[in-house]
């Protein structure tokens, strides 16, 4: 399956590397993909420049939002959550429409220093936001309450946890939940949440996957809603 | 130990129920006792009315808050968050200084219908409000994140899943990490995520709690951290 993953971060690169060693074409899209090629400083977190990356990815191509988005069949919100409705408007609507638009950011905004805050919160969500702005969209958030390696690679942490699923479109759920199939979930572990309001409710549980993050010092861990 | 335990819920009955099963000296605050104990209409959530429970607890007693607060060494709060300081308050700060106060309140806002949204979020919790609403008070967060039953009997979710405990004061948090001890918490599954500000991010689960008794239609559940 053609797969377009919009955004160059950790997430991104993790992601297009998952998808493409299961078989998928993957292409990255960006804002200026010669920006992002001919980059040579570190990205954030200290990832290595694309550049390098891409060297030892050489069957991942990278695009503009839109070309990415124009040649795939799904496409991938892996940008950060401030700027997620600004990539997916240049990807264009009519790009999105009629696809399954995996949503896996989070509405953090640093602009108030650390730990980064939630907006949206509350009564609306990043997940929603974007569902709204391209209706024609079929919105799945997933993958989003836990750490990149940990998305394409469950078994990094072991025992039971959960990866929760929310969206409007029973289908694109249904194809989100089989790519997670694919990507190692047992289904046990997939909570499928109802609508695309169920992102207030995952959205919110970044300030606590950030507090454990500090409190234990790394990031390989994940909810499990025992009982569930 | 001499526990008061502010307000009449679900909450504060169950809890006043296990700690006094555990022979610890309990007695519920309310507002105005005189009403509490003579209403005869059930309570929130359908629960039955106080009178009716106080016949098959006749050794729980009831006070005033700040008589309740006044004679315990330790002061819950199991008030519905939007009253809590008001509460906390009418108990009085001299009834709370130097004394372990456990809040188990969520700051859960139903003026805006259901589900309800948080208030304080984000940059500020209930938890820290009381603390610098009480600076001399030593207060501790915990068990917010659950169903009451499973405060109280956390082997009614079977397998391992966790409490968080957080709060500016050491000794007063091994007080309450002993307590939950007492109520069957073994230590492993107690977590403690530092000072008081953890409560942003604890209190910020509580709409997935909420969404997940929707998505489940039943509140035996519980949050796990597998990794931790």
């Amino acid at each position: 399956m053609r797969y377009a993953i919009l955004g160059t971060g950790i997430v991104g690169r993790t992601l297009a590397n998952k998808l493409a060693s299961l078989d998928h074409d993957v292409v990255i899209g960006t804002r200026d993909p010669q920006v992002t090629a001919t980059r040579t400083e570190p990205g954030g977190y200290g990832i290595k420049p694309y550049s390098e990356w891409q060297e030892s990815h050489p069957d991942i191509s990278l695009a503009t939002f839109r070309d990415a988005a124009a040649g795939a069949e799904v496409v991938i919100n892996a940008t950060s959550g401030g700027v997620s409705r600004a990539a997916l408007t240049e990807a264009g609507a009519e790009n999105l429409a009629g696809k399954v638009l995996i949503d896996v950011a989070n509405p953090l905004d640093f602009s108030h220093g650390m730990p980064p805050t939630l907006d949206p919160v509350n009564s609306d969500s990043l997940g929603e936001q974007i569902q709204q702005a391209f209706p024609d969209a079929k919105v799945v958030k997933t993958l989003h309450t836990m750490n990149a390696q940990i998305m394409v690679e469950p078994s990094r942490v072991p025992g039971e946890h959960h990866v929760f699923v929310g969206g409007n479109d029973a289908d694109a759920k249904a194809h989100v939940i089989a790519l997670l199939g694919e990507m190692g979930w047992p289904p046990a572990a997939i909570l499928d949440l109802g609508d695309i309001t169920s992102a207030r409710a995952t959205e919110m549980m970044l300030p606590m996957w950030l507090r454990l993050w500090q409190a234990l010092g790394r990031p390989d861990y994940n909810f499990h809603i025992q009982g569930a």
